[in-house]
């Protein structure tokens, strides 16, 4: 079992209340693979420039992250500087340079083209296409998208998300592609865009999973060191979907299991700048959290 | 069994998206009683006016609601008006009349001095403290209270929070009362002031229950039409205190209880203006919404 994840492989300065890191290693897909690594194995499809450490290449590769979809093009790594002041749920840009993002054009190496699952993390919604349609017959697309794309780019984000089984975006990025403020009737509206399942990102409130006939939610884990937000959702997803594939049980249920599992994932991630905290992590610390997590949420029924 | 409850009994005038209402009954002690009165006896302390209508009376005694610490001041009854935005989450105050309640003292009559549980709703800490000097020996004390009482009577709310059991607040107030960002070393600091329990009311997002050894987390259920959040919290409260009562058992695994039947409370609430959704309710559908909570949180543990 694999995921095959394209998105972006990226330098992030930071600068929190706690403190600051200047050009670490960042982007949704080096988020999104390594937090899915500790559950399955991993395609990464990206781009990085010549500037690229071999030291973070070193890294992915320690984490089994297949490295055959990643190109090295002329030029310089995508670079993202930004903040966050106490309110940690909102990021502020405060630069972003594509650099070789800019003419990125996903191309799958020919064994990545019979891939089951697929996970499209944010991305300009033609290059998601583009990816869609070199791949033959995928059981599963989960997918992210951000508000630029869905003010700027709605109609290929809509034919991407006809295609797409599981959108995970955050709040008001549902909000705004809904267009309805309410987001019990905003879920229902994009489930008839395509997706059969949305999974709803609240930051320091947790996730929301809305399906056809279920609404299952789970709060985030209460941490006393939130350190840097950063990659906290793309780590969610891939959690989420990397255990879900691991188990390849699409049961309801199993949802619900995986999406704890991605909110165990973030919660770590945001303990340290960048990948610092998950780079020291082992599978048993996962499943314990898994198990606080279970006594966080968990109440009697009536009898 | 029966709870005390000092609060205010007012008429409120809302605007929202969905429409707006002029001097409705309102008020934390009217939202709170009504909401306890679905699972215990209630007996209410407050002031109104002498414009207060005998209709109001009639609600609040057929809600079984003892009325016998209620006075009747010479005057206008409390008046509050507010708007909501599209963020539900936040009441912008316009006007705030306080009337009779300006130089209200509490006054328990003779039989109320026994009181095993007794809420103090949001008033000047002053006003609680006066209560609780009143009350022999309460089994339970629960509290709510507001950034403008953190802010400006401080030294009497510590005072008040020495004697309290249960602290019920918002997020904001929970930061703002214990000068803290980080809600979990906030909820700490604060279990140091004298409450056991810490109750953080999150709106939308729920509720989290903070004590010496354990969190407990519980989304707010997901409504399609949130109509008036007018009186959520103090809804949640009497439900949660009311439960509690009913049952006379403080160990954790009830309260988590309580507070999802708190959180079913206040999802009746906000679908209407005033206590018009609640009016109608019965039991059983407090019942079936508890278990669709249910339903909504579960997920299953690792083997």
């Amino acid at each position: 079992m694999s995921v095959l994840v394209v998105g972006s492989v990226a330098f992030d300065s930071v600068k929190t209340p706690f403190g600051q890191v200047e050009e670490v290693l960042g982007g949704s897909g080096t988020y999104f693979s390594t937090s899915a690594s500790f559950f399955t194995d991993v395609k990464l499809v990206a781009v990085v420039g010549e500037d690229f450490p071999a030291e973070h290449l070193d890294f992915l590769r320690s984490r089994n992250v297949d490295l055959a979809g990643l190109k090295t093009a002329e030029g310089r790594t995508f670079r993202w500087k930004g903040r966050y002041d106490y309110d940690l749920n909102e990021a502020q840009t405060l630069e972003t340079h594509l650099n070789v993002f800019e003419s990125f054009r996903p191309e799958l190496p020919p064994e990545y083209r019979d891939a089951d699952y697929v996970f499209l993390a944010n991305i300009d919604p033609e290059l998601q296409l583009e990816v869609l349609n070199q791949v033959k017959r995928p059981k599963l697309v989960a997918c992210d998208t951000m508000n630029f794309w869905i003010g700027g780019k709605r109609e290929a984000l809509l034919k991407t998300l006809r295609h797409v089984d599981i959108l995970v975006i955050n709040e008001g990025e549902t909000r705004q592609l809904a267009e309805e403020p309410n987001l019990v009737k905003a879920a229902r509206s994009i489930l008839a865009m395509g997706p059969k399942t949305l999974v709803v990102k609240r930051g320091e409130y947790g996730v929301i999973m809305f399906s056809e006939h279920s609404i299952f939610s789970a709060p985030a884990y209460p941490l006393e060191s939130v350190f840097d937000p950063t990659g906290a959702g793309d780590t969610f997803a891939g959690g989420f979907i990397g255990y879900l594939i691991s188990t390849g049980n699409l049961s309801e249920s199993n949802m619900r299991q995986a999406i704890v599992f991605g909110s165990v994932m973030a919660s770590f991630t945001v303990e340290d700048f960048s990948l610092d905290r998950v780079k020291t992590l082992e599978y048993g610390e996962i499943e314990e959290r898994f198990r606080k997590f279970k006594l966080l949420t968990e109440f009697e029924g009536l009898a």
